[in-house]
């Protein structure tokens, strides 16, 4: 693959930006073992890119009985593969790998969710969460009530919406600048490495 | 009208929020005459409330030469009515009227915005925002270059890309939480005299 | 609104006109204060003018328990909603606020019909219509059998049909002459006035 | 076929009606043979049933050079089979036979006009009429132009656009009544027959 | 009917065919009394002919008590029509009449098979087959499970499928390389010919 | 991943094949490592497994100038990723990606490949197989010329016709039969193995 451009418009270099910014993409950085490409493309718009941090962080770093982080990671594909987006269905699979410890189940779910190896649950998280994606007007009183059948808390269906709306902003934005995703993404969690079996076993405890 | 609910979702008291979202509720009430409902329904989640409200303001509160205020409640109303979001197309509808100090146009826009009576400028933005909200995969280079064109600078290009994702996100949430317009909006801007500022003085008595 | 032509086509002045068309043209006019651009548009075809309004006025000049006036319109609305038509959902749209005595049904029948405030017999009228105006083959006999289920007699369920399919020529027409709506329409039945307490009062007499 | 109901509405006698559509009724049937369901079903509504005819023959028993009684009725079928109407593919599909002469043309144009063999002037007419038919904002100022530019006059492009929003109503009516096509329309056009020799002998004079 | 190149690609000469696809040719041709136009657009490529007409009779030429050789026939009218595909609608159409007796279902078939005279066993097959046609992730097992219901084997309920998808490949084929039906199959079943009706007659025993 | 079943449909054991799909089985897995699952899937309908095969390999196991066996794979990636077909899309995905030596080009093929990093000639290619696939009588006259544009000859032009058609169907019997990709082909091609970097040895001798 020929190194395609992070974005359609200016990406700052690391010390042009605002204090807070640089120190959290350094701090992404080490965490991750590189900067994904979104946060590089949203820098020349600090006041965005920190809205946009914000609401992704509130929304995608949490557990819940109803809604683990894997399953959030899992809307964001199924919704995000509806869109075509690269970058969100490549990174996003990425993660949700990671999260679920399935390295299948992304890719499952990004081309056909209806026949993925899914929960009860999640089918109906899915069901609603790709109509709100593609059909908002379709979305009705009783596909929310069909969430809270299947023990998604109240706030864990806001959560279904508000994930798939924040991704439908992500999409376009992504689609719109044509951020790639990093190739690292691209195998990360499709084999065990010694690092995730670490992790794996830290959180089995 | 009978009064709808203002959101499927718990909607807060006042004197319930975190101080920062309890003194911009009032601020917007004190301008506003009324504080509109999408404020009410996000307020039981306020980092998400802040963040949406960062990135809307960090957006539509801004004139450049390339897309005045005017324009860009128009994005909203077209790509919003596309969605078929009734608090959007009502609410953004009469920001534009008064914006554009055209009591028709917001109409012409909501529902046929092809033969409304644009700018060969608006009509280009219009183009390729309809075609972003709608089918992002579809959106080329070619698209942002026509914008370059019609003497949108670089910033005026990303706005028309990010104000129209900023909505899709909206237009979801409001379908998913069923947040109605409140009734103040549908009249604003329509009847621009003496009439209506008694009226206004009526109400707030 | 920089006034737009009234249609693609030629328009005749009143003097050429079959004398019974500018009589029903007078007539309109002095009923309304102005006169519909449909009108104006079709008049030089006198022929299709004759049949075009004798067959709106045996549709929607008609008031059953089943269907009233208002309703007609509402089917109006939301069916021209469907097709982006202009000059059907402003026109219809004002009537409809007059006919229901209600300043927002229209404009939320217009944009999102189904978290519209109507009662589920009118929610049954609207799903039949804006199926057989999207999806005529998608009509099935279950269809109609279940507006007589709310109560629609023969008649009123054939009107259904009736009024979406004269409106399915009527909105394309439209279109095709790029007839627009008058600005009397606009803001038509949004505030009480007199004139329409009068008229209210009359009726109710 | 077993023989279906010609509407799912009434149908009245012929004694039933009111003289002036019996005489109608009566004279069609001589000339053709068979009364076409389509008036039997709109007969219990007399009056809808004489501005549907009359708005039918304003714009088809009519030849000009520029848009044949063959040609409008090609519109018909073109139009009819994107609705998939039975009874209009059928009856005109009949028609279009024997006004073309051609015992093969109309199946080709209900099937797949885009690769029919006709003229360039026809395949800009239904180019505009497929558009009219099933996406009426999608229809320019430039459609129009483009018929103009093969030829059409003013006259012959209103035409186009007026058959294509009369069939728009009549295709929803035969679905909505359920209208079955007349067993003879299938055969008719399809086999040279004496009287088709005959009539044909005529016109060439 | 100019005729038509029989494909946008090659079609050798019958002395250039390799012999086990000439003896076929000449044989259909025996049977038919002409070369269906299929046969002579892929003889150009010998493998893929020989694999196309395996698969077709493997599929076609088969006649059990739940999907009879005139119900294949009409599988392919309707997924044919879908895909607005003149050759398989006109040639499998005339073969479906023949099939069926009956010379006006396929037309129904092809045009609104929803409601055409058809046993409920039939229409389930259509449903799940145009599904299948249409929107190939949108088959579930209860589309499956619901043609069981009918008394369909699980030999036929795969027949289903199999000639669907076998459909969709030929539909492309005949779209892609252009190829018309024989003028023959227009007429074909249509009118009760001696030799129809002794075939009819022997069938009948 | 649950071992899903290999398909909805009996699945034989090798020794009740036919001596000749045994065999060719038994190859393909000495080859493969594995057997891949559509083998298994289509080996009860044994006539139908031997065409399916024998078209598969007259399309795809061919290298021409204007057409290589990676480029043959991307077409059924991207046609395949349409249909949202999971077998076709992972296991082809794998073959495209030992085909084309690239770890990221397959998925960013079906995902998006309009801003896949592709030559023109290859932009070309795919712009008319997915309308084939999609919308297959709106592929024309020009697209096929387009591709001759690119340098490809006649066969090349109609192998993208025909491996397009034959993934129609593929897609089609992989949704009916509910036949999942194998596991080994998820990971297959994105890490370079030594068996791999040999292989490519080889080739580039």
């Amino acid at each position: 693959m020929t190194p395609a451009p992070i974005s359609r418009f200016p990406v700052p270099e690391r010390e042009e930006l605002p204090a807070d910014l640089a120190e959290r993409f350094t701090d992404v950085e080490e965490r991750s073992g590189f900067l994904p490409n979104v946060f590089a493309a949203l820098a020349w718009r600090p006041e965005e890119a920190r809205a946009f941090f914000a609401m992704h962080d509130a929304l995608m770093d949490k557990d819940t009985p109803g809604l683990s982080r894997g399953d959030r990671e899992l809307i964001v594909v199924a919704t995000s593969a509806g869109n075509d987006c690269l970058y969100c269905v490549v990174a996003h699979g990425a993660v949700a790998r990671i999260r679920t410890r399935d390295p299948y189940l992304a890719d499952q779910v990004a081309v056909d969710w209806r026949k993925a190896p899914l929960t009860p649950r999640m089918r109906a998280v899915l069901t609603v969460a790709t109509r709100l994606a593609a059909d908002p007007a379709g979305v009705t009183e009783q596909d929310l009530a069909a969430l809270a059948d299947h023990g998604l808390t109240q706030d864990d269906v806001w959560d279904v919406g508000m994930i798939t709306s924040f991704f439908a902003l992500s999409n376009r934005l992504a689609h719109f600048a044509a951020i790639p995703p990093n190739p690292e993404f691209f195998l990360m969690g499709r084999v065990p490495r010694s690092a995730d079996v670490a992790e794996g076993e830290r959180r089995r405890g």
